[in-house]
């Protein structure tokens, strides 16, 4: 189980406004069945690793069907292997020591 | 106003888990006042980019005061000036666009 | 063709030095044949993308098998479809402007 | 002593091209008169970490004057306190073991 943040932006779309892209690209992660949350940033997914890496491909694949040319996508992987990491776990494990 | 997301990774700390670093970092910018969310890969702040960049300068140096050697931090500023963005409002502009 | 740049970061190894865990990781990389540059900061690896996710996914494997239970590898895809973009064009195209 | 990757990048230009861009970011730096190097992805910078900040602001600042309205920067800082880090010997650490 890994937990993987994904940002995609279109570059030369001559808009500063990338929601639409950004929707698009999470109505195709919606439909994978993967669990996901949105923040103003990027997307984090959770789950296995190499089925995450295959949907965020799918999702880059987005930008250019909707008329991109250039699209720059950033995925950060954080995979751990000595405990079963969630995102939910990750955020509730520094709120209670704050 | 401009939207950031900051991560900051201490290197070498001989353990796995990174909570306890993160909150201590989180803790120094409660302080500040400043608006802030917890994601699962990272902290996003909302304000004056001036004001972001010292308080995000003063999370880099817990990790050390921690006793961590070597800290890498990543700051991602989305800087829009053409209208007000707001972290709550991006993701509303995605979520409608769904 | 896309110009990738990957950052692979062993957690909890007890020390500030990671060269031994980046030079396994372009150990693996090497084997590839194919088309790489190693900078301070990462490893730029240009090609197919989905042949350098392949490539990736390998070298991401690399620090859990050197003993490391905890690895954050960053990603970031720069793929352009308007024109063939190479690493070494890119540089180019930026120096000549100076 | 801090060694520092950033990546400038104008959203909303309606160009695909971005090293006009960029070679105006490094201009800004090398009036700075601190150590840097290009690679195909992103500019490294080395020196006292308040000192590169400084500059790394003024660098953002630049595709704003350029006339983009948006502008989304990634800064990773790299700080080992340990022992002197420089971009170069890190470079040379992984060579020499590969």
């Amino acid at each position: 189980m890994a937990i993987v943040e994904v940002t995609i932006i279109p570059i030369g779309t001559g808009s500063t406004a990338l929601s639409s892209y950004v929707a698009r690209c999470i109505g195709a992660l919606r439909e994978e069945g993967i669990k996901y949350e949105i923040h103003p940033m990027g997307t984090i997914i959770e789950g296995d690793l190499d089925r995450i890496l295959s949907v965020v491909r799918k999702m880059h694949e987005v930008p250019f069907k909707e008329g991109a040319s250039r699209v720059i996508t950033t995925i950060e992987i954080d995979d751990r292997r000595d405990k079963e990491a969630t995102a939910k776990g990750k955020v509730e494990s520094v709120l209670s020591k704050l």
